[in-house]
């Protein structure tokens, strides 16, 4: 198993402009899992169910070759909800609810066999949940941590701890801002990389991703799709398309970070592209390749002439 | 003469979380004309002032080879007045007064020597003036048009004829969506280029912009600053640098137009970095090839190796 991901495991019911679904697999563990997997990155979850979770959910996650030894069962327990509302133009989205259910006691208990992994994705949780697991994996190359405003503003101490753990922050323009009091993402990564992080993703959903890896700047842009489905788990995509990128090659290289950067977006891309994980699910190799050089068309251009 | 300007010379009053600023030079004809000549392309301005436009704002436009036998004066009148707070985080402004003045009864008339001219950029005032600046244009080449929710609301039909002029329209991510009530930038500039422009160019702030020309997608991010000063005159700025090279050059091959936009995204990035024209009105070439190499450094990613 190359990657340890701890996160949710959740019935997301959505509605969008193009129609609703309700009680569809989601969670960030679900989406980061399957992501990597199309680098051919096997992920081990650490995450929580309950009795109702679908045995055809549980397949669609084997099937990719995730690792559910970490998945826990809560007896009579009902699995994580969450509810969500997207606006016309797909960037915003109200939640309608969210049910913790079993997610509410959760305590991760990493199976032995994760404790040698190289790689982890400590997904966005609480930062004393997160540590927790950290706490369990022996030696880790590479670490990387989701947060949200929620943590910065709730428990910014237990967050700012954990961040001096990791290799690797994924956030938003705000919430960057928010951590370090700077006005530019630029200042604000600086700041972040003082408190740990060498590499710092900036994520901008439909305008794409920035990275800051200690000298290194990079821009990856979002494919400019005609129809999106449903955005959810595109964050959550885009982290395990980096990552699984990463853990199949094992090159650190600043040109190895870039690829890893346009290979997260295009896998975010096809996330959006359908309800739940059913576009994410079926891709391949060959789409994969596709779209890279649809990336390489959307950003390439000559030197001046003046 | 290379471009017919016609659009805003004003004074603006900004307040900025580094400081403010009262009756500074700005407007949407200043910071195009001074971008657009940091290409070497000449701009002639249509534009009306009023008797206390300083001799040392004409000055700052006429070094900059702008021709301003466009730009009347009315007696007593007063120069266009705009005044505007940016938030913390500098992507979001109110507007604190919009005092029209000497503007509210403009009525662009064109000297003879523009009327050959082969760019027009139509600046965001209202779609009756534009059309009636092309007009008075003979046969130009290129023309741009800039445009704003306002006048989609508005004055929709006035505007909608006027696009079927034009070459090339400037438009944010909002706009875009509101005219043609698609959900995502891709259909939308579609629905655009069926209404006239082959060229669609949406600009996205501190994100960048992206290019739909005909068959060609291209994405200009937006330089990552440590620091931003005074965004006002970003747009225009970017437009007059995308206009300034595209005149400079007169090559509209999608490799060329992809350099036009490096270089507008580029020279927008410059204006930003000071309040008015200040840093703008410094930048020299050598400034100008260096930034370009950044954008190479920001944006370049080696083919996949899987």
């Amino acid at each position: 198993m190359n990657i340890v991901v701890v996160g949710s495991v959740a019935y997301d019911s959505v509605e969008t402009p193009h129609g609703s679904r309700d009680d569809q697999l989601g969670g960030s563990a679900t989406f980061f899992s399957i992501a990597a997997s199309k680098l051919g990155a096997t992920s081990g979850v650490v995450a929580v169910v309950g009795e109702d979770f679908r045995d055809s959910d549980r397949a669609i996650l084997s099937d990719h070759g995730v690792d559910l030894n970490g998945l826990s069962v809560v007896p009579d327990g009902k699995t994580f909800r969450w509810g969500g509302r997207y606006h016309e133009d797909m960037n915003d989205r109200d939640t309608l609810f969210t049910h913790l259910n079993v997610f509410q006691d959760f305590a991760p208990d990493l199976p032995q066999a994760y404790e040698e992994s190289s790689f982890v994705f400590l997904g966005n949780i609480h930062p004393g949940l997160q540590s927790n697991v950290l706490d369990q994996v022996e030696s880790p190359r590479f670490v990387a941590l989701d947060t949200m405003n929620l943590w910065i503003e709730t428990t910014r101490d237990k967050l700012v701890e954990v961040l001096g753990r990791v290799d690797c922050l994924f956030l938003n323009d705000e919430e960057a801002k928010q951590l370090t009091g700077q006005h530019t993402v630029a200042r604000a990564a600086q700041h972040i990389q003082k408190m740990g992080p060498e590499t710092v993703i900036i994520k901008r959903g439909e305008h794409g991703a920035i990275l800051f890896s200690q000298e290194d700047i990079f821009y990856a842009p979002a494919y400019p799709l005609e129809y999106v489905t449903d955005p959810t788990g595109a964050g959550d995509s885009f982290a395990g398309g980096f990552m699984g990128y990463l853990a199949r090659t094992g090159d650190f290289t600043p040109a190895n970070m870039r690829r890893a950067m346009i290979v997260g977006s295009l896998v975010a891309s096809f996330c959006v592209e359908g309800f739940s994980v059913d576009r994410l699910s079926e891709v391949g190799d060959e789409e994969i390749k596709r779209r890279y050089g649809s990336f390489v068309d959307l950003t390439s251009f000559e030197p001046l002439s003046l």
